[in-house]
């Protein structure tokens, strides 16, 4: 896989702010590294809910993760707002590679950025199936 | 401990806006239990951190959790955005009770209720100390 | 709520070994407080799950918690192994009251202790229902 | 980046058996993405701790995550026993890249691998440092 590396603001299509909780830092006290996937899933996920009407509870097509990864740079702790920022890189026949970018709130360089892949399945069979219209139509929308 | 059921936006002093993440929602659908007392910590810490100078990696005092309860009265489910609101509802010599309501951005009736006790200790000995005056004034700034 | 003061390891009817997580330190080098509701979620859930058949994907009738509350009495730090332990306190129509202990493991005083209610309720309607017969008849197995 | 696929339990070193938590499932009723994370980092710190008294609250150096990547392969759930499997792919002079892979108890097929890079860096200055020779020791110990 070779990564992109989109480490300013201006390289994502789409922000998302998000607060940091107590319970993120860890015992260096910096967010910790796992915390940051869990804002990239939140980012994605709000993305397709708002402009694809993914319903995550009942949609017959579900996004499942079969790929992340963080470069971490710089770090970030609690109380500090975070922008979350993303863009689909690639747009397969069952799957999209979104880029995202953690900025500390305001900044124009990312403290971290990564990758994060899905693979629409059906939900009852669990087997990939072409991207549905309606989300396939939204990922177009912040394309690279 | 005779709890107060503080139920109404209008029973708490200061609010903090959390986003709620996809990883709170469990198997139910909803934001899962635990994940409401790191809106409880998140929101206490925070009050402490811009109102008493509290710092939570160097300060010589520290406030730790011996108590702690919810009453989860409605469900919430990401992304939905989130107000906690907290009140100090009683100070002692070494420590604070607060009053957490959690509720759904913009509704008046609380999700969830509920109580955070911290006892004030020295970091390094890790024994209970009198509340320090800074903090002490900024609790009493949002006493019940 | 009159809380009962189970203390000790013989206060309890069944035990669950788990395993701490470097993510569950906070800022001040012990487990955080909302990551205990984290054992008490998953000790009660495996019980059932083992003892009643609960299937918490499809089973018609799933637990809510509706109310949790915890006292925590000493310090535990990841990479420490954790013992769960679950008795039965009440058992009303439709809800049930765990007390919960915490123990380092091997360790006879609890370091934390608290109390977890289930509302059974048809997933459906999410309207409170009888508590199931096989359900029930676990319940009772640990009864206090 | 050139990803090794350690797919098969006998490409890894070291073993740690880890209980899941109920609050591990998402939505999709599996143990979430995220968490896997949380598996990587709690397997590799015990290590360091275990092997090189690497002591997380006190130590001068300590290991700062500068990279990390999961491919999921298979899903998981609560309340599912799971080993994480550690090997060290590459030691560098500040830093130490670990294959990490996830099993479900007593499987020998990964069910989810990935990467984990460390940067040792001094407590203080938060300076990369070379890495300490009892460390060093005990990563060449489980070097691929």
């Amino acid at each position: 896989m070779t990564e992109k590396k989109l480490l300013n603001r201006s390289d994502y299509k789409k922000f998302y702010s998000m607060t940091s909780r107590w319970r993120d830092n860890d015992v260096y006290g910096h967010i910790n590294n796992v915390t940051y996937y869990s804002y990239f899933d939140s980012a994605v996920n709000q993305y397709l809910i708002e402009n694809s009407n993914l319903d995550i509870q009942k949609s017959d097509v579900v996004g499942y993760v079969v790929h992340s990864n963080c470069n971490y740079l710089s770090p970030i702790s609690y109380p500090e707002l975070i922008d979350t920022g993303i863009i689909v890189i690639k747009i397969g026949n069952s799957s999209v590679t979104y880029g995202i970018g953690i900025f500390k709130s305001g900044e124009t360089k990312v403290s971290a950025y990564g990758e994060f892949v899905h693979v629409f399945v059906n939900r009852s069979e669990k087997k990939p199936v072409p991207i549905p219209e309606k989300i396939l139509k939204s990922l177009k929308q912040i394309l690279i």
